[in-house]
């Protein structure tokens, strides 16, 4: 069973991107722990990042067939992207968004998001635990369904 | 006369995608069927699609000189590209707006476009029809100015 | 196969009200162009117009088992018609709706329409081609159903 | 003491008219209940119905005097006459409101009614019972004041 | 020159509706001294009420080419006729709006006027008053233009 | 067959409340009335009232099984209580809503009904006649279904 | 019978300030002819003018025994100054407002009065006629109260 | 380390209330779940379920001194207790908020979360799993702080 | 004379909560302040907390004949009880509200208060003084009327 | 101890204006008595009215280094004065608004304060005690400081 | 050539009044810098400042025939003037709009500019530099034209 | 010292496009001036454009430690794009942003800005000025800082 696991723009600058929001954790050493939780749960896990809406909608696309589950970080997407909406309602392949920082929290324009009502669920304000949660949550989807 | 048919992003997945919405119908066969209907209008058609807006606004600009209409489903960046509207309004080459389904009669946020009050008309929701009626709408005001 | 085709309030004017949004063409050239297509794809057309919402809600009630379809530009009342679209929503004859001018390239109330959500489809924006694709899409419609 | 019943637009088609909203009894049946209730209640009922906007202005004034008071279930108008408003304000006859299904269960525009502040009280959401209560409130309304 | 004098729905009932609100003239005796200072200011004056929207916008129309000007009381579809504000728009007949009453000092859904920007000007909450001044503005408009 | 009827917040007021609003009858002389209508139409009624949303929520979950059906007048409640509504949603007992008073005539916060999109109709504005006639609805939709 | 005319904002620049809207009359030129009709009409007028909203509150208020009533032209105060809406409500000087454009066909900030509930009526759209029809209504007013 | 769990209003339902939205697990399985997974993770569990907005804020302000964390659904109370949030920006505990279905995907008034500001973070839409999955986070949290 | 001082929800963590908001000092401490200053005004103090809007709603209606008046902090239900506000119209005994801190200056949702058309006056911003200032104000009123 | 008293537009006309909604005493005697109050505080009290939003602004920015503090009515400035606003928060003076009627429980206009967010805090519908409240307020929370 | 420079309310606090927001630079600086940069691009320079509205209304209209164009920072008018507004569109001296600080990252009334859609343009959030960049597009554009 | 200056969506089209909004100078004219103004101001230019948001985002991330500061025209993206909002904020680079035309002299949805929140400061409105101006601006910034 094989996972994909996207994130959406800026997410390659964290680490460095407002700690005070963001947290010190690379996205390398994230992907590194979803690696390991995979092993541990049994599912192969592969990752890409794009600041680009047109290679996530592309990707979301091309992961049916090849991916069991997408588990989701859109980013600044989450709040203006009806394209990566329609792309996950048009393709088969569960998703489970997951956000690292407290959306709720943050400036109104976050509180919007287009992509929540077609995903399975959402982990948000955990840090990078928000990932691990999340990959738990689509692997138990999974294996239920 | 050459006419350039742009499909938005999530098109390449007709015949799929919720096919309770968008029917079952391919865009190779929507395609085919345009250009059965260009030779008996007598103008030649070229399709093309993309998951990227930028594609989309380069393809609108590249427009100029090459062809002489342009056939726009552009999907969900309907609802959320400035750029494309600027960059038809921005061309002197005349846009026809179609879509498959009824954005009216789904949910709010489809309601809002930044493309119709750039566009010459629209068609919407007769399935792979709106691109024929929509094929004939633009050469008719073609062939009229 | 008989096709009724209603035109809401001040399309009477036709040719004399603002020429610069609705063009020259008078309501009786479009009704004789339709008449014209009407022969040609085999089907009979009966042309109606008020300026009255009740007239239209009315002759909407009354075209079921009288009529296969109707091809209604409901004008003003697109806006305002709750009656219109209850009227629609209630019979079985599928309605296409039809607009001249572009409503989107307008005044913001001309945005909202009542109707759009009940019927199969729209065509707006291409004058008076905009009846004549509104009745081959409705043909087509009917062909296929 | 005799009570005028005023149907709104589309209510002729009662019966037919989506009846999974509406139900299945017709306009006749429903005024044939309010007859055999108006005996029982000792007052005689007149009906009538228009898709008319006009009309049922024109019977809410001409009721002055000739009866004693107005059931009425103004459909769409409802949500979009300012005019039957301002003649049941104008005119010193008692208004009892109906409706066949629960608008607040229904889409947005029908939350909103212009006639509701200015008749006595509403019943709404228990199909044809609907008019045999509101007959009854109308009726002691007219016997306590 | 000959002015046509339209009054909107429930105007009828003028002297008896809500008198705190509209005063106890009846629309005999305005148009008894709108007659009369018609005389004075060398116009004839014709004059007519109705509660269908229907009938207003024919009546608008079929002034072009019979009056000179009209002076124009749209009281309830002041706030909702699209169709009323399409036809003045649609003819070449200057239109003077009237109102008895202050509308800016009601309920909030009478602050919305659809007429108001396709008139030449409005008179409102001076009573009869009104329909006087608005004439006397109206033949003014006239003579000078 | 028994009905639970329940009263929200204030209610224990009645008679002494802002009568020009809610009338001079008491709760004790409502509940008597009911018990009379009760026994008339062969149902045995149980009242209770609270201040306390918590207590609502409560009583609506305890009535399964125990209750055909419940009257009731969520007063306040209304307008703010997304757990009253969950509740109704969430129990298989079928519910009428009354209101004394007719909440459109009244402040703006009143128009908005958390309740009404989950019960099966509305009495509103006749004072203890809306029990009386939601007792009426809610034993004839017991009967007929 | 003295009466005061107040120019609000900008009104100094009439004859100069944007024509196109505001025509080509001098506030000199108005102001004598307000005097001229004064005279026909047997009342005294005194005229003052300033951009300072301060000035125009103040001024209202010294009316208040000095003259019978007021002329105000409040110009871009209309819009902004609940001080001067609080001044008029506050003294018990009839007030009649006037404008020379037609504020609701401009932009949409315009349509927002805070004077016009507290004001006996309003005259808009008629140029420097709109000041000789308020005064008429005024005078007319006073003569009736 | 003890972790109090607190259930909103109407979760005493669970099994029972609308299975197509919340599954057929009981509140008492989801508990013993929790039990379970907290022996696993080194803590102890104890949970509470109310009706009552007041018993919710108590709840949180007793857990000062006495639980290390709180795991809540507030269920309705999410979208409407200003109070339920006060006492968690008042008491120094953790809470994890947690919801078993997704609330973006329903009624509009179900994207507002007076609660969401003030947590460490969501866990929604995963059914039972978000209760685990909350607990999981709300652990890791404890023990990286 | 005896005077009723109602706290509303968390008012019980004073001292404790939010410092930086609501100040040092604890509830017991202003109660005692108000003890004192009552001696002074010559009025007896009986003081109650809840964080159940059922227990204030009851506290404010059994006041009547008890109490000469009510202060009261509503705090968290000022912007959510409507049932609060019923009971305070409802009773005839007179309410001045307090607020520690300025809502004006916090977030949006605290700025709608459901509380203050109903009561006499709002004192708010001065910590525990305001709770003095408001027993100043309220022995004031009622020594007045 | 020196204290700036400032009165806003149109309080001047007080005893005279609206009396219903601000009484019958006069600005004179409400100097009166805060001077009386003053002299029981050991402070000294200079008053100041204007109708002039600059003139206001102009005082608050002199009060730095003559006054300790500023009692603060606004009136009509309250709701459109950004200006008063920016002058108080640019200064070192603390300041204190008080109203003499209760702005929550009139028109929705009134309901939005720009000065609010920037005092220290509010004392509002307690007529002229307002003032006396306010001055405490203000002299405690200077004394403190 | 001379430029006419306006500062708006409060301005003169500059260097004292919130200097994390504004700086620590005061107008004279300011006024200084300017004047020696307009000696550098040959222009003379005349600097005024005033808390009342009026004040720049009357300055704006004043500058016509003596000033080549105006270099206005607004302040807090920016925001509420329509007034200035009118003044600025109804005279023929171009305007460049210039604030210290970014209005778009500050509260959400700062986003609202009643001034910038009749200006030329706008530079903010540049400080002092924010006058001297002015200065020179104004000049360029005088230039230019 | 190296500057990056960044051209949004259509900005290639420059001269062709609108010209009537924007101008008739080209994108490689405005380069070809920012190059010479640098040279004088003593910094180093380098220009980029693309349709494609995601590049711009690229960009931006790429020019932290490459570049000195970014001036940035985000075209058609300053209205839709969280994602160069979020990257501006996330990087160390100084960002001052540039329009040629005015913004708020436009449609509606070209006043929200997601950028302006994050740079230092705007010019917006001079044509190819703004650039110009843009420049100066932020070498003043980076030799100040």
């Amino acid at each position: 069973m094989r996972i994909l696991v996207l994130h959406g723009p800026n997410l390659n600058l964290l680490g460095r991107r407002e700690p005070e929001i963001y947290g010190r954790t690379t996205l390398a050493e994230i992907e590194e722990e979803l690696r390991r939780l995979g092993r541990e749960l049994g599912v192969e896990i592969e990752s890409r990042q794009s600041n680009h809406e047109g290679d996530l909608v592309d990707w979301v696309q091309e992961a049916e067939g090849e991916f069991a589950g997408i588990l989701l970080n859109p980013a600044a997407y989450t709040h203006t992207s009806v394209a990566l909406r329609d792309a996950i309602a048009g393709v088969g392949v569960p998703v489970v968004e997951v956000h690292l920082s407290n959306p709720a929290a943050r400036e109104e324009f976050r509180h919007v998001s287009y992509v929540a009502p077609v995903v399975i669920g959402t982990v948000a304000g955990f840090g990078k635990e928000s990932y691990l949660l999340g990959l738990r949550a689509l692997v138990g989807y999974l294996k239920a369904h």
